[in-house]
């Protein structure tokens, strides 16, 4: 019997027009194409299973919790009693697995605008969702974000931004801008809070994080970024945090510990204390990129990422 | 609707340690491990359905042509009557479709050691044998080409090695040796021809091919190398003749005319009369080459090419 | 003393936009940016020296034999007595050297738009050019092919153009055009011969070379493709020649040899009389790709190959 | 005049064997081997200048200070009165500069095994040493670190080993043990503290950083690890700090700001109080991967990492 031999297909991820990494393909799953992306699942070896859209690498098995815990037990921990959440896109459903993990949410609404793309995510992608899909208090609307808000009725708690970096010519193009936050900080109950995912904080990149930063600083009284790695994506991601009253980064130690451990069910491989710490407190160069932006995104002049 | 973004997997083909070709992979078909081989079906653009063994591009739907009728119809039309061909290997079935496109044969025998191939090629490559695995004068047999020879109590007018190259721990390493074609020779009727694929004919291959044709001519009066270029190897590939009897590069070309239009039924894409002159008219330094290898391939110290 | 380790530096020489292959840097010798074009001349394990022009490879150490000789011989051993040979482009000096190995040549002119690029090669590719360019028959003349015939007084019995391939924004866009070649025409002696370089003719550049030849054919009577494989481009060359009289191809063997033995000084590793039949005998189905074609390239509407 | 093109040659820096970053290489500078290692020093869009050791990326103009600042401040300043400072490995000079930072530090020691690369980088590598080779307080040894610790009589306040990565047949492979580090707390003073680079954190390497860390422990009673991304090496890079009495992580917010601000001459870029809380509080499952450890590298069973 012969020995295995490593294939020799591999994926291409771009950073940018001068960098890319190589990633060693164990097998290509499934792909398909919905209305608004490229949608291809594959196996490698140490990244286990990954999710990749329109060419970029959305999701590993190995470390989507690390992304997940990062964007979504902050922001839902800080406010004081978070019962109602609206996660923007987050197809994978693992953002909506890690919201369901707070007692205190009694309705948790996906609105994501790729009823195909969440289709196949509840098929393929189980080691994501975990069945959230079909939590009672899950709610799954498939719809553009904006109409969404235009038509809405109720406000929420938090709401959760678990969209695509914004490409040209991609889904999420207009919605790193100011109006975008304006329709969030208008949904979002008295003592609200949103948090968005804020692409890397290196690089050229830095340059569109801290506009994030920026913007939604122009819209919400209270704005944080922080920020941590994810090995997959071979970069240091970034999330910012616009909150009507209360700050995330500056919750004490210890009542952060007693609402971990009060109203958290399941297990946490990643947050906790030390690491919020860790990710709540910037590099100096990265604060000073911050600081200095002066360009607030709008729908006129929205910000655009790389794209391979 | 979105522009379709082309995709970012790419299948790397290792010509040597320095060199590789990089072909994008539109979509990957099927794949599996057999006992002997790992078996992978992909398609590229440009190149159509690939099918690739252990991480060498085998054949490609675009130019497999090529290939098979350059193995096939030289050997087989410089017979005068040939009845009874034997291929070794030639797991697609498209040699095999190329043997039973001569009237003239009335049995063509397939031996392939790797059944598992056989089996994945009859279901997904249609394109290549196009039934021919069902044509009542082929006759299929999985077994190791070695048993079958001492076992065999027929004779044959051609036999075909359409045989992956010799590597390390591949199925191949033993069949490129004089050993080999001395069973191949008995196996022959009286005026018998054998044809191999015989490897790359530049770079470091070329002192591999003319090993195959001076380990030939050790065995067999006639011996002749003739070669083309197969643009998905990204190589001139090399074949090599050996014969009891018959020449097949110096057939005159009104009489090869004549075999073609009376013998062959189906049409060709690639071989005729000025392409046989082509091929069998080798560049100057490939000439030399040839003449000064000295070295035969034995069992004890067969031919090994680089593999990935 | 530790055990050498192969670099880690690669080179990406693109095919089209779905393949590129790679080959090993062993060494960045010289680089240079030209009012033209980008120049950078490389080693290679396996290539030797190699000459990069606008990131395509060019030439190399290795094998540029194969190319130059392939370009001059036939051409000029067709003519009945070359005396004078006029070379557009050829700023390696190679074309020149094999010009010069034909004892009836008198003169030599090259003509090479880029006379930085000559330069550079006069002084780092001496394996190329061999000291051509001091040869007492060779004259050097840097302007653009257009200018110099516009005001050209004599006239030549050989032209050949080597001239890198028409890409978008590249020098040699306006060069495959019917309009050049009836500026070649014109400067051609009575029984004159012109050949060019003719791009790859397999993939998709089939449709490049076909054209070069329909092109070449609406202005001279006699025209005819020939080709062969240059293992540093992966790819099986071609080339057109136009005459006004004589054809190349139909040299009979006896008569090529007898001219090769009288005419040609010094050394061919490549060209002989059974090459010749080799690369004037064409594939099948390259001769229906040239049959069919209909397009002449014009100013009005150039080729443009792929470039990265 | 023509658009410039982006060079097609690329440098390709292995993760382990299913993961490479190729990175576009703007130029090839100058490269050498010395007794010990392949040296290469290129430019890269994006990175400035790159040092890059048996083909790994070593340290690039682009954020050199990040991995440097981030090495020498924290155990320097952790010290009481650190006056005598002994760095081992650290050929760039970067290390050396930044530790001249601290008014402090009357005599810093660099003992470097390979004075061939230590006079590359002086002639080189100006944009990393600044000339701190030629400080008054600077003391540059060529030779072996087990042959210094030998033969030393004076002691040292701080020690810092700024070391390639430890890979099979490479200078490094015995550095990582708890052999050397016994070397390492025997040539230090009663308050010293020794800081190492200890390789990436996440994927394989997490166990060699764990290894590291659980092996200095062995030796030293106050044992620390801390880490920041640094984004040429597309990794969070690991360092190790075993100390004698005083811990480094827990010094306090205000104790450190003072002695940054009383200590060091000249700006940091990257290093300040709330980064150095970032860095010395470590993401859950990397605190587990520690605690978990059990493994201390030895002479006898050396932790060797990936190379290419």
């Amino acid at each position: 019997m012969k020995a295995e031999r490593a294939s020799n297909c591999w994926f291409f991820d771009h950073e940018d027009e001068n960098t890319f990494t190589c990633h060693r393909i164990a097998e290509q799953l499934f792909s398909t194409t919905t209305k608004y992306q490229e949608v291809s699942f594959i196996r490698c070896p140490g990244l286990g299973e990954v999710l990749v859209l329109d060419n970029k690498l959305q999701s590993a098995e190995s470390d989507e919790y690390i992304y997940h815990e990062a964007l979504v037990h902050p922001a839902v921990l800080a406010h004081p009693s978070p019962q109602t959440v609206l996660i923007l896109g987050g197809g994978e459903g693992a953002t909506l697995r890690e919201v369901l993990k707070h007692s205190t949410v009694k309705k948790a609404t996906m609105v994501d605008i790729d009823g195909e793309l969440v289709e196949f995510c509840r098929k393929h992608l189980q080691k994501w969702h975990q069945g959230s899909f079909d939590d009672p208090r899950s709610e799954i609307i498939v719809r553009d974000a904006w109409d969404y808000f235009r038509d809405a009725t109720n406000k929420f708690d938090v709401v959760i931004a678990d969209i695509s970096d914004p490409i040209e010519e991609g889904p999420a193009l207009n919605i790193y801008t100011r109006e975008f936050y304006e329709m969030v900080y208008n949904i979002l109950t008295d003592a609200g809070i949103f948090v968005t995912q804020a692409v890397e904080v290196y690089y050229r990149e830095e340059e569109y994080h801290s506009r994030i930063h920026k913007t939604v600083s122009s819209v919400f009284p209270v704005t944080e970024s922080y920020c941590d790695y994810i090995p997959s994506y071979s970069a240091v991601w970034g999330f910012v945090i616009g909150s009507k009253r209360h700050s995330t980064g500056a919750l004490e130690a210890n009542e952060l510990r007693r609402r971990i451990n009060k109203r958290i069910d399941g297990e946490l491989r990643y947050y906790d204390g030390e690491t919020h710490l860790r990710i709540f407190s910037l590099p100096l160069m990265v604060r000073q990129n911050i600081e200095k932006q002066q360009t607030i995104a709008t729908l006129a002049k929205p910000i655009k990422v790389f794209s391979a």
